[in-house]
């Protein structure tokens, strides 16, 4: 029924334009990467959720500008008229779900999930239109309490992954202080804070003359009065950000630093906005970060519920693995390889491979007509680490031998001490 | 610099229409659910593998109408004039990721994952606008052996799940028999064949007299040249499906029977064809199914590469599960809950926590100002297990009260004994 396709032309084998296809080798590392993740989450109590990556547009419309929403997100109109969004980040979905259950959640609520994210834009070096996002949350603590252990968290995940802490800084700021400093060097309405804001969110890629012709002539700069604060606000809120930075310094987290100069591109963050760096001299680049957003949640109607969390994109995640050396170790696919002498020992070599997976040892068994030494070959270019070859010869007589590949050496054991034999490697 | 917010209309807290949201517990018993698929098909040496859900929609349009590509997908066009597709199958994916390395990979191959897939379509019951489904797939194996083999590790998993063989049946028949017996009764070309094959697909839910008078009349109807075959190719066809399902029976695989009236919906198949029935008297109904199929690799150009594979949908197997029974026990959230005697304790509580994580146990710490009583209500509300009020005094004295709230005992034990008795719980 498909001879008429013969005639078109061949199909391109090209993903669509800027997303990636996952070859078991990636994935089993991605996946490895982040199951070390959920272990480390779920030890502190955290729950992952999900949700579908389609999400009706107004969830952005309302706190971004609709032309951000046009501009850089995939948002079509469906058949019934509504207009969709892919999911562009998580914490919108976050609270939307929050909100939707409040009366029968218990709070604080601790989530996360790793949802794929998509974006339009020009496909560049650690920019897809896809990638995924661990999201990290906690809903319902307003205090520091929760600002302490979201950033500690981040800074476990790290050390699950193998991260030593000198690998990497956490850089804390406040947008109150922010807010409250710009409020004393004269930024006296909304629109003036945002701008200024956005200029300083991008302070390290300006030199400093750039910087201050692009803050206008004899405009005050903020980051000067939260320096050496004179203003009364001001010294509040540096006192309440400076007592946080103290309770990590007493937990021996020496890691975890004041930067004012951290502001985060996100408008609904209410609190402390933090970014974690990567070290490495060669590369010393913002990693991920997140912040407090008390607001968000009073958008889906009812009391604001009080949220802080981070989101950590697995592209630049595992560039970090990689540049440190601690990438995971794969180990996936099958441990043995099952091969045949003869074709009419298929189904004796089967069940054997029974026994085999019955004892939790991943087994492929060999489904060609090669002979044993294409069998060897083939197992070798798999990567599968140990060969046994089975036929009615070895059914009959219960011993094999087993081949470890990388190194050739064989083995004359008895059937049942296979098991035993691989779980020990 | 959300203030403006609050003049808004709420927004709605309700997913896209025909998705769903995942609330820890119902993604928690869905990722139990794969993990176990997984397990089960890694033993057999199967790789997940994984893709993004946005595909060209040349890939879709290519094999299936353009009628069907328009009307029952999500398919838009992105700002650079490209056709895009959120994914309705994984099929053509697969084979698109086959061919693009085809040198590469060595054959055969044996990968699996599970994509969530997208169809627009009214929502009503068993039928969601996204679903997940996990994909089975061998490619380059042409012979019997591969779909033996494929059609076993589907019974292998819903045994890995719980299900005893009793509790579903798969029913095999083969696309090669059914258009050898229509070339023999007459239906003489593509259509004719592709017509009757849609009408058997749907025999189940016609009457007999429906279906005769659908068929038209004095039409020969295939399924009695299948039945008692006169012509030779039938004849060979039927033979080779008969050995295949002698070879189940030989296996001690009885619950796989040949059924003459399994079609599947794709017109890509070119091999054998199957579908699990649950047999459950209240509910007999097809859960999912496969097949094989041979073209389509090729249509990425280069020599076809052989297939099989299924898909099964996460909706029609978690009703299978919870109708035997057998849905998935939980165990992902916190095992204990550290109460905090008063606000000062955090810090003590935290240490103690600490130690108990390190030993592998899924801890949450009180972060409120309420109450020993209200935290263990908490503890209760939240499904916790166990509870430990834990506070300068107990880390003094070494000794701690463990509360299991399921029966209300309390035991007093050293600091040391808390992970040793909670990991045997």
């Amino acid at each position: 029924m498909i001879e008429d396709q013969d005639k078109r032309e061949p199909l391109s084998t090209e993903p669509y334009k800027g997303v990636r296809d996952f070859y078991p080798a990636d994935w089993a590392r991605l996946t490895a990467t982040f199951n070390t993740i959920r272990t480390a989450l779920e030890l502190w109590g955290y729950e992952e959720y999900n949700a579908s990556p389609l999400e009706r547009a107004e969830l952005y419309e309302s706190k971004t500008s609709e032309e951000i929403v046009n501009e850089q997100t995939y948002t079509f109109e469906d058949r019934g008229q509504r207009r969709v969004t892919l999911r562009p980040e998580m914490t919108p979905t976050f609270a939307r779900m929050v909100a939707g259950k409040r009366r029968e959640l218990p709070m604080p609520l601790r989530w996360y999930s790793i949802p794929n994210l998509f974006r339009y834009e020009r496909p560049q070096r650690g920019r897809l239109r896809e990638h995924y996002q661990l999201n990290v949350d906690i809903a319902g603590i307003a205090d520091a309490k929760a600002d302490g252990e979201i950033i500690v968290i981040a800074t476990e995940i790290l050390k699950a992954l193998g991260a030593k802490t000198e690998d990497f800084i956490v850089r804390v700021s406040s947008r109150p202080l922010l807010a409250a400093a710009c409020a004393a060097t004269g930024y006296d309405n909304e629109e003036a804070i945002r701008t200024y804001s956005r200029l300083l969110d991008k302070k390290s890629k300006m030199t400093l003359a750039e910087f201050e012709a692009a803050l206008g002539p004899g405009r005050a700069d903020p980051l000067k009065e939260i320096e050496n604060p004179t203003d009364e606000k001001v010294r509040e809120e540096k006192d309440k950000l400076m007592s946080l930075l103290e309770a990590f310094r007493a937990r021996g987290l020496t890691n975890i630093v004041f930067d004012p100069e951290i502001v985060r591109g996100f408008d609904y963050y209410t609190g402390i906005v933090f970014e974690v760096y990567d070290t490495n001299p060669a590369n010393p680049r913002a990693m991920f970060g997140g912040g407090r957003y008390d607001g968000l949640v009073g958008m889906f109607g009812g009391d604001p519920i009080p949220c802080i969390g981070f989101g950590m994109g697995d592209v630049v995640l595992m560039d970090f693995l990689e540049t440190h050396g601690i990438l995971p170790e794969i180990q996936t696919g099958p441990q043995v390889y099952v091969g045949t002498p003869s074709e009419s020992d298929f189904f004796a070599a089967q069940s054997f491979a029974a026994q085999l997976r019955a004892n939790g040892i991943r087994t492929l068994v060999n489904s060609s007509s090669k002979g044993l030494g294409d069998q060897i070959r083939d197992a070798s270019r798999r990567n599968i680490p140990y060969f046994i070859a089975f036929g009615e010869q070895e059914a009959s007589f219960g011993t094999i031998r087993m081949k470890t590949l990388a190194t050739g050496d064989e083995q004359e054991i008895s059937v049942e001490d296979v098991a035993a034999r691989m779980s020990g490697s």
